[in-house]
């Protein structure tokens, strides 16, 4: 008898995806290979020699509560310690109003599932994070794209959009954005309060990179601007360490208080412990010596890749120049297949994402691919950067 | 203008109930109280010495890559290390077939999502535990229940449920049942397992408490019966710390693969530090010694609370005597109100949770409690019996 249960799945099921990029960076784990593809932070930023004082500390210091079943919203003095550093950055939350989850990616799957019906419709910047469009897939919406410039979405196509037809939510990445680079302007993101406080509209702001600035001065969040209309997100992924799956969230009370039903439902509350070692890894001013030493880390990664693509990049290609992040987005001209190139570019042994996986429209963005600089050292990088010039000149043909 | 948002919540977020026991529990933090309501670890289970050991040879083994991002399915070293504890217990289980989730919440939550079309029939023991119950709402499910009695649930009721309707699952506690304590006996084990194999039935097993036995001999898990029909679920929060968020499962291919993919979409990936930190606990031989240190802390706290019960609660009332876990289930002669105890003693500092709260159908169980042996040493339990037993008294008139 064959047990198979396919008749068991739910319609939801059907719904998800595999995470692509996942899939991929499992064909790049061959010895050997660049890989310009995750947008994972290279492991020599973790604080591995503070962490064990940060154990020792933690364990001395909240023994047995920081092993214990603890409050669904999040270990109280992680929640004081986040809202210290988050008024720092001028965000505007206080311990009460953050919740903290596993990761960022929890955070939007948790949202999709508070708010998502299937049917009802998401707008996304074009392209967007895959990681948020595979959270919120399994709820079976449908979606709708708003254009990007180099700023960032453009105001009249979210304003287009939102007269258009009812909108659950808008999803961005606002500073550094997953997969571009690209950062919405100071400008715009008082053009975005604007439009969205007018229509009474739901924003998701995703900011995981904020802190990996490299070169000119920060925006605030647009949730400074419109904190009734936006939920903030965000992690310690990038500046701390992303096994410990630290994400949290600033929500308008409402919001808030479904997030937490629901999270309640789903996994009773975050792990304690790792909430413990980053309250200490905060208060105890490990953070502000070690963000400035990840940027020191990726800065010359990042203008290395800059200077190779200047040197081995046809004329005709283009890219993002961010002032910081993770990532820089290229695009061929009009007619050029970064798939192909892809898979010529890992028989040679480096890697990157196409960047058609980040769109929702299945024929949107074939020129264009992501280049994560976090993971290699800027000699590699200038190599690989060589390699992906040759193949796209043979490629061209 | 008031932004709500009510009318942006997703018609699955209006199933989702709060979790009665985490609500009574933030009543009972009052100074003074004795709980016997939650489920909850007594502090002094925790390793707290072996975790200043562990983290060390934590950081010195794994280094970086306890703090990276990780597998969907969970920590290599993790799945090897419960494989093999798994097989102690004569669970069949690999390194392969093992998903790890945030807690076991974890794994009925993603169970739900990915097998639950609202309106469909999950089956549960009557009385049944709530964050089961909770995790499976937020799907929209119905709900058929299955009778028990101290062996357990009763075969044939689940034959007649099977057979009457189309099930998409049943869930039960199979050892030392939260709320009962009852465990399913060997034999009925065995007829469970014929009856969901004939039919091809799923049934999910969560054993949380199974390594927390006092006396008598352990009955096979029912997975072993009928590995090909149940999801195994099990969770490292009462013999390691709950705090870590350490649950997991072994589940036929099918259920597995879909369960992997929207984990993946939900948070990626669990906790990897508290992984590698589960992985010393359980290679480095800390778990042989701490598993029976906190059975020789329960083991006199439940005796306490069996002949206290003897002692001072009437003759009509019964409980079960279950041969470990954590909880006691005291049942009242009909016309018994418990929730109307339950705030009487409230007031004079004793706490439990009302039995009513574990059943699907609003009038059942209204004369019954659970209560909970492992918080207080055995000198507060006989007092709170004592005093349980004067307002039963005093409430019956």
């Amino acid at each position: 008898m064959s047990n198979s249960f396919e008749h068991l799945l739910s319609k939801r099921a059907l719904g998800m995806r595999k995470n692509v990029i996942r899939e991929i960076l499992k064909v790049v784990s061959q010895p050997g290979m660049v890989s310009l593809a995750g947008g994972i932070p290279a492991p020599e930023t973790f604080p591995i020699e503070d962490l064990y004082r940060i154990n020792e500390t933690v364990l001395d210091r909240y023994g047995a509560a920081a092993l214990q079943y603890d409050l669904t919203e999040g270990f109280a003095p992680f929640r004081e310690a986040l809202a210290g550093y988050l008024a720092n950055k001028s965000i505007s939350a206080d311990a009460e109003s953050l919740l903290v989850f596993n990761g960022s990616q929890s955070v939007l799957d948790t949202l999709g599932k508070i708010l998502i019906t299937p049917g009802d419709i998401i707008a996304l910047e074009s392209p967007s994070y895959l990681g948020a469009i595979s959270a919120f897939s399994s709820y079976s919406p449908d979606y709708v794209s708003i254009e990007t410039d180099d700023d960032g979405i453009v105001p009249q196509s979210l304003e287009r959009a939102l007269d258009q037809q009812p909108v659950k939510f808008l999803y961005l990445v606002t500073t550094f954005q997953n997969p571009t680079g690209r950062t919405l302007s100071a400008e715009r993101r008082k053009e975005v309060a604007e439009i969205i406080k007018t229509r009474n509209a739901l924003v998701i702001e995703d900011d995981p990179y904020g802190d990996l600035r490299f070169r000119g001065q920060p925006a605030p969040a647009l949730q400074t601007f419109a904190p009734e209309n936006v939920v903030y997100v965000s992690t310690l992924s990038k500046i701390f360490a992303p096994g410990l799956r630290l994400g949290f969230c600033v929500a308008p009370p409402l919001i808030r208080e479904w997030l937490y039903r629901a999270k309640q439902g789903a996994d009773l509350h975050s792990n304690t412990y790792a909430q413990a070692l980053a309250t200490e890894y905060i208060c105890g001013g490990f953070i502000e010596r070690q963000v400035p030493k990840i940027i020191e880390l990726y800065r010359p990664r990042q203008e290395a890749m800059l200077a190779a693509l200047e040197s081995h990049l046809p004329r005709d290609y283009r890219w993002t120049k961010p002032e910081g992040g993770m990532f820089i987005w290229v695009e061929g001209p009009p007619g050029v297949d970064a798939e192909q190139i892809y898979w010529r570019a890992v028989e040679r042994k480096v890697a990157f994402v196409p960047g058609k996986y980040f769109y929702i429209e299945p024929d949107d963005g074939l020129p264009t691919m992501r280049l994560n600089f976090t993971r290699v050292d800027e000699a590699t990088i200038e190599a690989a950067i060589a390699t992906l010039g040759r193949v796209i000149r043979h490629n061209g043909g």
